[in-house]
C-alpha cells in the first residue's frame, strides 16, 4: 500500500488501499533498458504473446468496415450471448441460457458488475491471498473490505470449505476464487468447486468464480463452477484462451434473478462493450479459431514443461504443480531473502524481468516471484541462463 | 426509482437508487413495432446516426489486420495522448500537457475514474437537473450522493455560480455541468465557466466538465474549461463529434498532480481502454476526417433549425436556446399534464419515440420531452407530420 502523493488537495480515501502494480514499475525500467539497447527476457507479463486469431481479425475488420459501429445492447449482442451459450453447451455439456450472459469490457468489467450488484460499504469479500491483484482493489472501489485468505501448497493454492466458513464473518458477503488462479495456476476440481459453492450458500453469501484462465490447461480440463450452481457469478475472457487482450472484452454469467439489475447497472456505468470486439468475437469459437487456440494451448504447455524443471534446477521450488494459465509461483527464499529486491537484481543484473510476490498479497510475498512463459521457448532458455549466471551457476 | 425485484435473496443496496433508462423502454416497444411492421421515427436515441469517418476505418483496420492487439498503456497510447493535446493547442489555442490526457474507454470510464479518484462516501456531488441521467448514477456506485441543482431557462438550464455558493454544503465535494447540456443542448460561455470554477475552487471542491458535445455546436464554438484553470477535471470522448460511440472510446483530462493516482485506479479497473479504438482515432484528428465531421455537423444544424420551430409549432415550448448537442429539451405541458404518458402515447398512437422528462431528474420532468434529432431531415419532417395528425392538427 502507497500513501497518495502529499501535494493533492483531496483524494477518495479509497486511493490510499489501491496499490499500483509493482510489476509495473519492473517493466517500465525493462522497457528504458531497451530503448537503451538492451535485450531484456519479459517473463513478467500476464499476456499471451500470440496475435488475435486470423478468423477474429476477419470478421471484426468485415464489420468495421461497413462504417456502422455503433451501441449494443447493454449485455451485448444476442449472437454472442448465444454462442458463449452454445460453447458451454459444446465444451462442458453445461446448459446456460443466454440471457444469463452479460457481454462486457474484458474481466474488468465483469468484475465491476458482479461486485457492484453484491457489495455493499464495509462488505467483506474473502480473496485467496497470494491472488490477482486487482480483486482486492475492485472490492475496495465499491467500498468492501477485501477480506484476504491465506492459500498455501496444502491446498493447491486454493482455499478449502472449511477454510471458508472458519474465516467468514456476519460482514462476509462473498468469496472471489481464480481456477485456474493467478499467479499460482492451480485449479479447483469438481469436488472442491461444489464444496466451495455448498459453503457458501449455507452462509447465505455469494460465490463468485474468475474462469479466465480455461482453456489454457494442461494435461486436463478445467471444470466449470456453472455445472454444479445457477446460483455461482462467474467471470471469463476473451484475453487469454481467445488472445484477444487489446480487444476488451470478457463475460459475466449471472444467476437468472439478477439479470435485469446487471443491465441496469451495465447500462449507466458502460453503455456497451466495444462493437468491434463483440463481432469479432462471433468468430472465436469457430473450429478454425478452435484449432488455432488449442496448437497454442500446446505451445503453451511445451513452454511450461521446459520452464519448471528448469527454474526448479536453479534452485526455486515450486510447490503445487501448475495445471493451467501461464505462470509459475515459485519459492526464491533458498536464492534471496527478500523477492522485491531479487527481482530488480534480475532486471537490471540479468535483464530478465520477472514478478515479484508482493504483486499477489500479504502472504509470503517476500518468499516468492511469478513467472510467466508467455514469451518463446528460445526466448524462456535465455531467461533460464541469464538467471543460471547471475546466481554464478554457469 | 425502482425497488429491485422481491425474489432477489440480495443485492447492493446502491441498486435502489440506480434507475432503468426510461426510454429504453420505450426503444423496446419501438422495436417491437418494427419487427412488427410497423415503421417507427427515432427521436429518442442520444447517438448520431452517421457511420465511422472513413479514415477512422481505415485506421483501425490497418491496424487489427496486423494481429497486434494488445493491452496498452493504463492511460492510452503515447501517439493518441499527444494527438489529443494538439487538438486542444489547434481548436481551442489551450496547452494541455499529453501526460495530463487518460484514454479511457468512452466518457462512461472517464466518469468512473474521476469520481472513482474524487468522491468519497456520503460525498455529495452538484448535478444539474434535467441531466444526464447515468451522472448521478456513478455518484451513487462510488457511495456519493447526488446532489440536484433545480436548473431552469433564466440561467439557459445551467447552474449559477451564486445557486452553486448557496446550495453547497461541507459535504459537498463536486459540481459536475455538461457544456453543452444533455438534454438541454445549452452552454456555459468562457464567463460562466471561469465564475463556477472561481466558485467550487473556493469552496475547496473539484470542478468536473462533461464536453462530450463539444464540436456539435452550431453558429458558436463551445469553450473548454481547460482554457480557464489546470484544476478542473474535464470529460470527453469520441462518440459524438467523432461518430464513434461503438468504439467506447473517450479522455478524462486531469490536474497534473492526479495524474499518478489515475494511472493506478485506470490500471485496476480497465487495463486499458480498447486498443483497435485507440489506433482508429489516432486518424479522428486528420484533416480529412475533420473534413467529414464538419459537414455532420452542418447537417445536425440543418436538422436543429427545421425540428425547433416545427416541435414549437406542434404547441410545445423550447425556452431556451439549444445551441449545441442533438437535443431539444420541450415544454409539452399544453399538451398534456404527464409526459411520460404523452411518450408512451406517441409512440403507440403516432410511432413517433421521444424520451420522457422523466429520465433526466425530478425538476418538472412531468412537464418535458426531449427530442433528438440524430435522424434524417426528411425521418424528422415524417415524424412532426405524425404528432400534428395525433393531435389532431392535420
Amino acid at each position: 500500500m502507497t500513501a497518495p502523493p502529499q501535494d493533492l488537495p483531496h483524494i477518495a480515501a479509497r486511493m490510499a488501499d489501491i496499490a499500483p502494480f509493482h510489476v509495473m514499475e519492473l517493466y517500465t525500467r525493462a522497457r528504458q533498458l531497451e530503448t537503451l539497447g538492451c535485450r531484456v527476457i519479459h517473463m513478467e507479463v500476464g499476456e499471451p504473446d500470440f496475435p488475435t486469431p486470423e478468423p477474429v481479425i476477419a470478421a471484426a475488420t468485415e464489420f468495421i468496415r461497413k462504417g456502422d459501429v455503433h451501441y449494443t445492447p447493454a449485455l451485448g449482442i444476442p449472437p454472442l450471448r448465444e454462442a458463449i451459450a452454445r460453447f458451454y453447451q459444446e465444451r462442458y455439456g453445461v446448459t446456460v441460457e443466454p440471457e444469463r450472459i452479460a457481454v462486457t469490457a474484458g474481466a474488468s468489467g465483469a468484475l465491476i458488475l458482479a461486485l457492484g450488484l453484491l457489495i455493499d460499504p464495509e462488505d467483506r469479500v474473502l480473496l485467496p491471498d497470494p491472488g490477482y491483484p486487482c480483486n482486492r482493489h475492485f472490492v475496495r472501489t465499491f467500498e468492501g473490505r477485501p477480506q484476504p485468505l491465506a492459500v498455501t501448497p496444502q491446498s493447491n493454492y486454493q482455499p478449502t470449505a472449511a477454510q471458508v466458513e472458519q474465516a467468514w464473518t456476519p460482514r462476509t458477503r462473498a468469496l472471489l476464487v481464480g481456477s485456474p488462479s493467478n499467479p499460482t495456476g492451480t485449479m479447483l476440481d469438481g469436488r472442491e468447486l461444489a464444496a466451495l459453492a455448498a459453503t457458501v450458500a449455507r452462509l447465505d453469501g455469494h460465490f463468485i468464480v474468475d474462469e479466465i484462465y480455461h482453456g489454457l490447461t494442461y494435461g486436463c480440463d478445467a471444470e466449470t463452477a456453472l455445472g454444479i450452481s445457477d446460483g455461482v457469478f462467474v467471470v471469463n475472457s476473451f484475453s487469454k484462451y481467445f488472445n484477444m487482450t487489446g480487444w476488451r472484452l470478457g463475460w459475466l454469467v449471472l444467476p437468472k434473478t439478477y439479470v435485469r439489475e446487471a443491465e441496469k447497472l451495465a447500462a449507466n456505468l458502460f453503455i456497451s462493450a466495444p462493437s468491434p470486439a463483440q463481432y469479432g468475437a462471433l468468430a472465436a469459437f469457430k473450429p478454425e479459431t478452435i484449432e488455432i487456440l488449442e496448437g497454442r494451448r500446446r505451445e503453451f504447455q511445451a513452454r511450461r514443461d521446459f520452464l519448471l524443471p528448469a527454474v526448479e534446477r536453479l534452485g526455486l521450488r515450486v510447490y503445487a504443480a501448475p495445471a493451467g494459465a501461464f505462470y509459475l509461483y515459485a519459492d526464491s527464499s533458498a536464492l534471496a531473502p527478500d523477492s522485491f529486491k531479487l527481482a530488480w537484481q534480475l532486471i537490471e543484473q540479468a535483464g530478465v524481468a520477472v514478478t515479484p510476490g508482493v504483486d499477489f498479497g500479504a502472504h509470503q510475498p517476500e518468499r516468492h516471484l511469478r513467472f510467466a512463459y508467455t514469451v518463446s521457448r528460445e526466448k524462456l532458455e535465455e531467461g533460464v541462463e541469464r538467471i543460471a549466471r547471475f546466481l554464478g551457476q554457469s
